[in-house]
Protein backbone atom coordinates (compact mmCIF):
# COMPACT_ATOMS: atom_id res chain seq x y z
CA UNK A 1 0.00 0.00 0.00
CA UNK A 2 2.78 2.81 0.70
CA UNK A 3 4.08 2.67 -2.84
CA UNK A 4 0.29 4.39 -3.40
CA UNK A 5 0.91 7.02 -1.19
CA UNK A 6 1.98 10.34 -2.11
CA UNK A 7 5.10 11.34 -0.70
CA UNK A 8 3.59 14.59 1.20
CA UNK A 9 1.05 11.86 2.37
CA UNK A 10 3.68 9.27 3.86
CA UNK A 11 5.35 12.63 5.71
CA UNK A 12 1.99 13.80 7.28
CA UNK A 13 1.92 9.85 8.33
CA UNK A 14 4.93 10.16 9.87
CA UNK A 15 4.15 13.08 12.02
CA UNK A 16 0.66 11.59 12.83
CA UNK A 17 2.78 8.56 14.42
CA UNK A 18 4.84 10.85 16.30
CA UNK A 19 1.75 11.98 18.47
CA UNK A 20 0.20 8.89 18.69
CA UNK A 21 3.73 7.58 20.18
CA UNK A 22 3.58 10.82 22.41
CA UNK A 23 -0.14 10.00 23.26
CA UNK A 24 0.17 5.98 23.77
CA UNK A 25 3.06 6.56 26.13
CA UNK A 26 0.84 8.90 28.17
CA UNK A 27 -1.85 6.00 28.52
CA UNK A 28 -3.95 8.40 26.37
CA UNK A 29 -6.77 6.63 24.78
CA UNK A 30 -8.55 8.80 21.75
CA UNK A 31 -7.30 11.16 20.23
CA UNK A 32 -9.88 13.30 18.09
CA UNK A 33 -8.72 14.76 13.56
CA UNK A 34 -9.29 18.27 15.44
CA UNK A 35 -6.37 17.39 17.80
CA UNK A 36 -4.13 16.41 15.47
CA UNK A 37 -4.83 19.32 13.04
CA UNK A 38 -4.25 21.94 15.85
CA UNK A 39 -1.14 20.12 17.08
CA UNK A 40 0.48 20.15 13.73
CA UNK A 41 -1.39 23.26 11.96
CA UNK A 42 -2.64 21.09 8.88
CA UNK A 43 -6.25 21.29 7.85
CA UNK A 44 -8.51 19.55 9.98
CA UNK A 45 -10.17 17.78 6.82
CA UNK A 46 -6.86 16.53 5.53
CA UNK A 47 -6.18 14.69 8.29
CA UNK A 48 -9.62 12.81 8.08
CA UNK A 49 -8.82 11.89 4.19
CA UNK A 50 -5.51 10.57 5.23
CA UNK A 51 -6.82 8.43 7.65
CA UNK A 52 -9.80 7.33 5.75
CA UNK A 53 -7.20 6.49 3.36
CA UNK A 54 -5.61 3.82 5.04
CA UNK A 55 -8.83 2.45 6.47
CA UNK A 56 -8.99 3.79 9.84
CA UNK A 57 -12.67 4.81 11.28
CA UNK A 58 -13.12 7.04 14.17
CA UNK A 59 -16.03 6.87 16.60
CA UNK A 60 -18.34 9.99 16.54
CA UNK A 61 -17.87 12.08 19.49
CA UNK A 62 -15.04 9.61 20.91
CA UNK A 63 -12.31 9.99 18.30
CA UNK A 64 -9.75 7.53 16.70
CA UNK A 65 -8.38 5.11 19.04
CA UNK A 66 -4.77 6.08 19.55
CA UNK A 67 -2.79 2.35 19.87
CA UNK A 68 -5.18 1.08 17.05
CA UNK A 69 -4.02 4.30 14.75
CA UNK A 70 -0.31 3.84 15.44
CA UNK A 71 -0.25 -0.11 14.53
CA UNK A 72 -2.38 1.09 11.08
CA UNK A 73 0.24 3.86 9.97
CA UNK A 74 3.08 1.54 11.47
CA UNK A 75 1.92 -1.83 9.01
CA UNK A 76 1.04 1.09 6.00
CA UNK A 77 4.46 2.23 6.27
CA UNK A 78 6.23 -0.81 7.03
CA UNK A 79 7.73 0.47 9.81
CA UNK A 80 8.53 -3.15 11.70
CA UNK A 81 10.55 -3.98 8.55
CA UNK A 82 13.77 -3.31 9.97
CA UNK A 83 16.25 -1.41 7.08
CA UNK A 84 19.94 -1.61 7.96
CA UNK A 85 22.30 1.57 6.98
CA UNK A 86 26.15 3.05 7.58
CA UNK A 87 26.47 6.15 8.70
CA UNK A 88 29.77 7.73 6.74
CA UNK A 89 31.46 10.36 8.43
CA UNK A 90 31.57 10.41 12.13
CA UNK A 91 31.18 13.99 12.76
CA UNK A 92 28.88 16.08 14.70
CA UNK A 93 26.06 15.46 12.10
CA UNK A 94 27.23 11.45 11.54
CA UNK A 95 26.99 10.79 15.67
CA UNK A 96 23.63 12.88 15.92
CA UNK A 97 21.75 11.12 13.38
CA UNK A 98 23.65 7.82 15.16
CA UNK A 99 21.74 8.60 18.64
CA UNK A 100 18.65 9.80 17.20
CA UNK A 101 15.99 7.98 19.03
CA UNK A 102 13.52 8.07 16.43
CA UNK A 103 15.04 6.24 13.62
CA UNK A 104 15.60 2.83 15.64
CA UNK A 105 11.97 2.90 16.43
CA UNK A 106 10.32 3.42 13.65
CA UNK A 107 12.66 0.67 11.75
CA UNK A 108 16.08 2.57 10.59
CA UNK A 109 19.00 0.46 12.35
CA UNK A 110 22.36 2.71 12.22
CA UNK A 111 24.54 -0.61 12.53
CA UNK A 112 28.44 1.50 12.17
CA UNK A 113 29.71 4.61 11.49
CA UNK A 114 32.71 4.69 9.33
CA UNK A 115 35.81 7.66 9.46
CA UNK A 116 39.41 8.17 7.66
CA UNK A 117 40.27 10.38 10.82
CA UNK A 118 42.35 7.73 13.41
CA UNK A 119 41.68 9.45 16.18
CA UNK A 120 37.89 8.17 15.67
CA UNK A 121 38.48 4.49 14.47
CA UNK A 122 37.45 2.35 16.55
CA UNK A 123 36.07 4.15 19.09
CA UNK A 124 32.63 3.60 20.22
CA UNK A 125 29.40 5.79 19.76
CA UNK A 126 26.93 3.89 22.38
CA UNK A 127 27.06 0.82 21.18
CA UNK A 128 28.04 1.72 17.67
CA UNK A 129 31.79 1.20 16.26
CA UNK A 130 33.88 3.92 14.01
CA UNK A 131 35.24 1.59 11.46
CA UNK A 132 38.03 2.47 9.05
CA UNK A 133 36.28 3.80 5.89
CA UNK A 134 38.80 1.35 4.16
CA UNK A 135 37.09 -1.68 5.51
CA UNK A 136 33.37 -0.23 4.06
CA UNK A 137 33.48 -3.34 1.55
CA UNK A 138 34.70 -5.66 3.99
CA UNK A 139 32.29 -5.34 6.57
CA UNK A 140 28.91 -4.88 3.23
CA UNK A 141 30.72 -8.45 2.43
CA UNK A 142 29.42 -9.59 6.15
CA UNK A 143 26.20 -7.37 6.43
CA UNK A 144 24.82 -6.91 3.29
CA UNK A 145 24.36 -3.40 3.98
CA UNK A 146 23.50 -1.59 1.17
CA UNK A 147 22.08 1.93 2.38
CA UNK A 148 24.75 4.86 3.48
CA UNK A 149 24.02 8.03 5.23
CA UNK A 150 26.44 10.26 3.96
CA UNK A 151 27.46 12.83 6.85
CA UNK A 152 30.93 14.38 4.81
CA UNK A 153 32.04 18.09 4.07
CA UNK A 154 31.09 19.13 0.52
CA UNK A 155 34.84 18.82 -0.88
CA UNK A 156 35.61 14.75 -0.02
CA UNK A 157 31.55 13.92 -1.01
CA UNK A 158 32.20 12.80 -4.34
CA UNK A 159 35.44 10.92 -3.59
CA UNK A 160 33.74 9.42 -0.74
CA UNK A 161 30.32 8.22 -2.60
CA UNK A 162 32.26 6.70 -5.65
CA UNK A 163 34.20 4.61 -2.63
CA UNK A 164 31.10 3.98 -1.27
CA UNK A 165 29.56 2.85 -4.51
CA UNK A 166 33.22 0.78 -5.36
CA UNK A 167 32.59 -1.40 -1.89
CA UNK A 168 28.90 -1.79 -2.63
CA UNK A 169 26.40 0.79 -1.48
CA UNK A 170 23.39 0.58 -3.19
CA UNK A 171 21.57 3.37 -1.73
CA UNK A 172 22.83 7.05 -0.23
CA UNK A 173 21.12 9.18 1.97
CA UNK A 174 23.32 12.53 1.79
CA UNK A 175 23.41 15.12 3.79
CA UNK A 176 26.35 16.90 2.29
CA UNK A 177 24.90 19.94 0.53
CA UNK A 178 25.78 19.43 -2.61
CA UNK A 179 24.75 17.22 -5.77
CA UNK A 180 27.25 14.10 -6.08
CA UNK A 181 27.04 11.91 -8.93
CA UNK A 182 26.40 7.98 -9.16
CA UNK A 183 25.97 5.23 -11.83
CA UNK A 184 22.47 4.72 -12.55
CA UNK A 185 21.93 1.71 -10.14
CA UNK A 186 22.60 3.26 -7.32
CA UNK A 187 19.99 5.51 -5.76
CA UNK A 188 20.93 8.86 -3.90
CA UNK A 189 17.99 10.82 -1.70
CA UNK A 190 19.79 14.56 -1.59
CA UNK A 191 18.58 15.29 2.07
CA UNK A 192 17.42 19.25 1.77
CA UNK A 193 17.23 20.91 5.04
CA UNK A 194 17.55 24.73 3.71
CA UNK A 195 14.61 23.77 1.63
CA UNK A 196 12.72 22.78 4.43
CA UNK A 197 13.59 26.02 6.46
CA UNK A 198 12.79 27.83 3.07
CA UNK A 199 9.26 25.87 3.25
CA UNK A 200 8.80 27.29 6.53
CA UNK A 201 9.82 30.76 5.82
CA UNK A 202 7.57 30.84 2.94
CA UNK A 203 4.71 29.59 4.74
CA UNK A 204 5.06 31.90 7.49
CA UNK A 205 6.31 35.04 5.80
CA UNK A 206 8.95 34.93 7.97
CA UNK A 207 11.05 36.66 5.47
CA UNK B 1 6.89 35.84 -5.84
CA UNK B 2 7.98 33.34 -3.53
CA UNK B 3 4.65 32.99 -1.46
CA UNK B 4 2.66 31.70 -4.99
CA UNK B 5 5.20 29.17 -5.15
CA UNK B 6 3.86 25.34 -4.04
CA UNK B 7 6.39 24.00 -0.99
CA UNK B 8 7.72 21.13 -3.25
CA UNK B 9 8.43 24.45 -6.00
CA UNK B 10 10.70 25.92 -3.21
CA UNK B 11 11.79 22.50 -2.47
CA UNK B 12 13.17 21.76 -6.18
CA UNK B 13 14.28 25.50 -6.56
CA UNK B 14 16.80 25.10 -3.85
CA UNK B 15 18.20 21.37 -4.97
CA UNK B 16 18.72 23.15 -8.42
CA UNK B 17 20.40 26.37 -6.67
CA UNK B 18 23.05 23.64 -4.90
CA UNK B 19 23.66 22.41 -8.79
CA UNK B 20 24.33 25.35 -10.48
CA UNK B 21 26.42 27.16 -7.13
CA UNK B 22 28.28 23.73 -8.18
CA UNK B 23 29.39 24.51 -11.91
CA UNK B 24 29.56 28.33 -11.34
CA UNK B 25 31.94 27.54 -8.57
CA UNK B 26 33.81 25.68 -11.45
CA UNK B 27 33.59 28.22 -13.77
CA UNK B 28 31.06 25.97 -16.01
CA UNK B 29 28.81 28.86 -18.25
CA UNK B 30 25.86 26.84 -18.81
CA UNK B 31 23.56 24.22 -18.24
CA UNK B 32 20.76 22.19 -19.24
CA UNK B 33 17.37 20.93 -18.01
CA UNK B 34 18.02 17.62 -19.09
CA UNK B 35 21.71 17.65 -16.82
CA UNK B 36 19.57 18.93 -13.83
CA UNK B 37 17.07 16.32 -14.14
CA UNK B 38 20.05 13.55 -14.37
CA UNK B 39 21.39 14.69 -11.40
CA UNK B 40 18.21 15.13 -9.36
CA UNK B 41 16.12 12.29 -10.97
CA UNK B 42 13.73 14.79 -11.49
CA UNK B 43 11.55 14.47 -14.45
CA UNK B 44 13.03 16.76 -17.50
CA UNK B 45 9.29 18.46 -18.09
CA UNK B 46 9.05 19.27 -14.83
CA UNK B 47 12.69 21.01 -14.06
CA UNK B 48 11.66 22.84 -17.59
CA UNK B 49 8.33 24.19 -16.02
CA UNK B 50 9.68 25.23 -12.89
CA UNK B 51 12.10 27.40 -14.11
CA UNK B 52 9.70 28.61 -17.26
CA UNK B 53 7.45 29.83 -13.49
CA UNK B 54 10.33 31.60 -12.62
CA UNK B 55 10.85 33.29 -15.37
CA UNK B 56 14.14 31.95 -17.17
CA UNK B 57 14.35 31.33 -20.53
CA UNK B 58 17.36 28.88 -21.87
CA UNK B 59 18.88 28.98 -25.39
CA UNK B 60 18.07 26.54 -27.86
CA UNK B 61 20.93 23.92 -28.18
CA UNK B 62 22.73 25.68 -25.54
CA UNK B 63 20.74 25.54 -22.08
CA UNK B 64 20.40 28.16 -19.12
CA UNK B 65 23.60 30.46 -18.13
CA UNK B 66 24.17 28.76 -14.71
CA UNK B 67 25.05 32.40 -12.83
CA UNK B 68 21.90 34.01 -14.27
CA UNK B 69 19.28 31.05 -13.11
CA UNK B 70 21.39 30.87 -9.96
CA UNK B 71 20.82 34.82 -9.32
CA UNK B 72 17.39 34.43 -10.32
CA UNK B 73 16.69 31.50 -7.94
CA UNK B 74 18.15 33.59 -4.92
CA UNK B 75 15.80 36.69 -5.82
CA UNK B 76 12.80 34.75 -5.81
CA UNK B 77 13.77 32.77 -2.82
CA UNK B 78 15.00 36.03 -0.48
CA UNK B 79 18.33 33.86 -0.63
CA UNK B 80 20.13 37.41 0.37
CA UNK B 81 17.75 38.68 3.15
CA UNK B 82 19.55 37.45 6.22
CA UNK B 83 17.33 35.50 8.61
CA UNK B 84 19.22 35.50 12.23
CA UNK B 85 18.41 32.35 14.27
CA UNK B 86 19.59 31.05 17.48
CA UNK B 87 20.00 26.86 18.00
CA UNK B 88 18.75 25.45 21.55
CA UNK B 89 20.62 22.45 22.10
CA UNK B 90 24.31 22.86 21.79
CA UNK B 91 24.34 19.14 21.12
CA UNK B 92 25.72 16.79 18.29
CA UNK B 93 22.81 18.04 16.36
CA UNK B 94 22.85 21.69 17.81
CA UNK B 95 26.89 21.89 16.57
CA UNK B 96 26.54 20.40 13.53
CA UNK B 97 23.91 22.94 12.22
CA UNK B 98 25.85 25.71 13.69
CA UNK B 99 28.72 24.65 11.56
CA UNK B 100 26.32 23.88 8.18
CA UNK B 101 27.48 25.94 5.30
CA UNK B 102 25.06 25.69 3.09
CA UNK B 103 22.38 27.57 5.78
CA UNK B 104 24.67 31.07 5.90
CA UNK B 105 25.36 30.55 2.26
CA UNK B 106 21.75 30.96 1.28
CA UNK B 107 20.31 33.81 4.11
CA UNK B 108 19.93 31.51 7.73
CA UNK B 109 22.79 33.43 9.62
CA UNK B 110 22.78 30.96 13.31
CA UNK B 111 24.07 33.86 15.89
CA UNK B 112 24.88 31.57 18.83
CA UNK B 113 23.78 28.41 20.82
CA UNK B 114 21.97 28.21 23.94
CA UNK B 115 23.15 25.21 26.61
CA UNK B 116 22.11 24.21 30.35
CA UNK B 117 25.12 22.42 30.66
CA UNK B 118 27.42 24.38 32.66
CA UNK B 119 30.87 22.84 30.79
CA UNK B 120 29.82 24.43 27.41
CA UNK B 121 28.36 27.61 28.28
CA UNK B 122 31.09 30.34 27.53
CA UNK B 123 32.82 28.18 25.13
CA UNK B 124 32.81 28.72 21.37
CA UNK B 125 31.67 27.04 18.12
CA UNK B 126 33.92 28.62 15.49
CA UNK B 127 32.78 31.89 16.30
CA UNK B 128 29.23 31.25 17.58
CA UNK B 129 28.94 31.28 21.34
CA UNK B 130 27.27 29.20 23.67
CA UNK B 131 25.26 31.43 26.31
CA UNK B 132 23.30 29.87 29.42
CA UNK B 133 20.10 29.26 28.52
CA UNK B 134 18.67 31.53 31.52
CA UNK B 135 20.44 34.19 29.10
CA UNK B 136 17.91 33.94 26.06
CA UNK B 137 15.51 36.62 27.28
CA UNK B 138 18.13 38.71 27.84
CA UNK B 139 19.82 38.08 24.31
CA UNK B 140 16.44 38.33 22.65
CA UNK B 141 16.02 41.67 23.86
CA UNK B 142 19.16 42.78 22.42
CA UNK B 143 19.08 41.27 19.39
CA UNK B 144 15.41 41.21 18.23
CA UNK B 145 16.06 37.02 17.33
CA UNK B 146 12.68 35.24 16.77
CA UNK B 147 13.91 32.24 15.41
CA UNK B 148 14.71 29.10 17.32
CA UNK B 149 16.25 26.19 16.02
CA UNK B 150 14.90 23.45 18.45
CA UNK B 151 17.94 20.20 19.02
CA UNK B 152 17.55 19.29 22.34
CA UNK B 153 16.28 15.99 23.68
CA UNK B 154 12.51 14.77 23.51
CA UNK B 155 11.94 14.75 27.23
CA UNK B 156 12.62 18.38 27.80
CA UNK B 157 11.33 19.88 24.60
CA UNK B 158 8.01 21.11 25.86
CA UNK B 159 9.50 22.57 28.97
CA UNK B 160 12.55 23.99 26.61
CA UNK B 161 9.77 25.04 23.68
CA UNK B 162 7.96 26.73 26.66
CA UNK B 163 10.64 28.27 27.97
CA UNK B 164 11.53 29.80 24.37
CA UNK B 165 8.23 31.05 23.89
CA UNK B 166 8.33 33.06 27.66
CA UNK B 167 11.32 34.49 26.35
CA UNK B 168 10.12 35.75 23.01
CA UNK B 169 10.97 33.69 20.34
CA UNK B 170 8.05 33.91 17.89
CA UNK B 171 9.08 30.97 15.34
CA UNK B 172 10.40 27.24 16.11
CA UNK B 173 12.38 25.01 13.78
CA UNK B 174 11.76 21.55 15.80
CA UNK B 175 14.49 18.88 15.12
CA UNK B 176 13.14 16.97 18.52
CA UNK B 177 11.20 13.83 17.36
CA UNK B 178 8.16 15.45 19.46
CA UNK B 179 5.54 16.76 18.76
CA UNK B 180 5.47 20.67 20.61
CA UNK B 181 2.52 22.77 22.31
CA UNK B 182 2.33 26.32 21.69
CA UNK B 183 0.37 29.87 21.73
CA UNK B 184 -1.34 30.41 18.32
CA UNK B 185 1.28 33.13 17.57
CA UNK B 186 4.08 31.06 18.08
CA UNK B 187 4.81 28.84 15.02
CA UNK B 188 6.46 25.58 14.91
CA UNK B 189 7.95 23.43 11.89
CA UNK B 190 8.58 20.10 12.73
CA UNK B 191 11.30 18.41 11.19
CA UNK B 192 10.48 14.93 10.13
CA UNK B 193 14.17 13.10 8.94
CA UNK B 194 12.66 10.14 9.30
CA UNK B 195 9.18 10.94 7.05
CA UNK B 196 12.18 12.62 4.37
CA UNK B 197 13.90 8.41 4.51
CA UNK B 198 10.54 6.83 4.20
CA UNK B 199 9.52 8.48 1.27
CA UNK B 200 13.30 7.50 -0.30
CA UNK B 201 12.49 4.31 0.82
CA UNK B 202 9.19 4.03 -0.67
CA UNK B 203 9.79 6.01 -4.11
CA UNK B 204 13.17 3.23 -4.66
CA UNK B 205 11.52 0.06 -3.04
CA UNK B 206 14.09 -0.37 -0.39
CA UNK B 207 12.00 -1.99 2.06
Amino acid sequence: MKNSLSQRTINRLTQYHTILRDYTKKDIKYITSSQISQLLHIDETQVRKDLKNINCKGKCNVGYNAKELKDIIENVLDYKIVKRAYVIGAGNLGIALSKYSKFSEFGLEIVALFDNDKSKINTMIGEKKIYSLQELGEQIKKTDIEIAILTIPNKVAQDVADFAVKSGIKYIWNFAPTIIKTPDNVKVWNENLIGSFLQFCAIENIC
